[in-house]
């Protein structure tokens, strides 16, 4: 047996690594940044049940990193983002959100209803 | 509040976005299949929580589309694969299944015990 | 021995496998495919020697790809879309282009100057 | 006009973009990197002109960034491989090779003959 918000919730972690996947990686600077984060989440929410995705690049993460470097852009990665999505699923409504713990990108249920 | 079984949930979704878009795309035919098949599982049962992963690409499949072509390979996409997935999280078992329906590569939780 | 025209052309191919590899799978409609081509876009002309990258989602390809399905969107690939690019590396000039032949993207180099 | 060697250049680009950008960002352990050194090479090894690809995965490299963390994998990316690519187009050999530069991936061409 399994209950819609069970389903709900498993149609969120979907979305999430797709959307981390399917994006790291990617060449990214402060001058670019805005143009990824728009495409992130109009790509996502494509996907059933997918309401509404927030992607936010965060351009003081990129410009400490590219402090350190001769390159002028890197590669997207879990730090330099923080993302928020709401799914609908028969009713149920999950919001997940992605943040740095402990230096590693965690993909967290926020709530079910 | 969320629940062991909805973030169990979550997690097995993560890991099923993951193996699909980070290997959607790779250049693949029946020669390369066995390694590629070895490789995402592996990858994937790296994650946390993630006991057991199977991918069988299909040879017919992949044959079919190549007798159609001049080309000696194509791209990994849903139709040439089925994936099945075990996840455990605190004492929850869910399995996944990833097939066909109406020419679509469907997710689907199978169980949650 | 390796030339700057050699090298140029190198480069080229490069952003091009970038492009094609990093965005294949993409989940892509007509209401997303221009902030998709945008990113594309600019995330290629981030690295170097990359002068100019254009990119154009063929609406009529994916409409005619959904009239034929149920679902609301497809994952971007080679033959939904065209992409242009201009690399300069020491005073060569490289214009690649990708287009669809017997069924299959096909990467071309169209100039070294 | 573009020539021979210019066009293998070009192709030899393709096949490292390629091979960086479908794979990086993998789930990689020491555990799990034969079976994805293995299938990134074969992978690439299916497209047009690419006679040998070797990839090999630095365990020390891996074991040294997961000594500083609480996690037992990292995603695969530039400073984890060493890459090495045989290209053969109309009679011209081009060999190319990927190593750490300054801190960052530097994707070369060796010779073209």
């Amino acid at each position: 047996m399994v209950t819609d918000p069970q389903t709900a919730c498993f149609e969120a972690g979907i979305k999430f690594g797709t959307l981390y996947h399917q994006f790291a990686g990617t060449p990214v600077s402060p001058a670019s940044a805005r143009s990824l984060e728009r495409a992130m989440a109009e790509a996502i929410e494509n996907q059933p049940f997918c309401e509404s995705v927030s992607v936010e690049i965060l351009d003081d993460e990129l410009e400490a990193e590219l402090a350190d470097s001769t390159a002028e852009y890197t590669e997207l990665t879990g730090r330099f983002m923080e993302v928020e999505m709401r799914i609908e699923y028969e009713g149920v409504t999950v919001r997940t959100r992605m943040e740095m713990e402990d230096g590693y990108p965690l993909m967290k249920l926020v709530s079910v209803e």
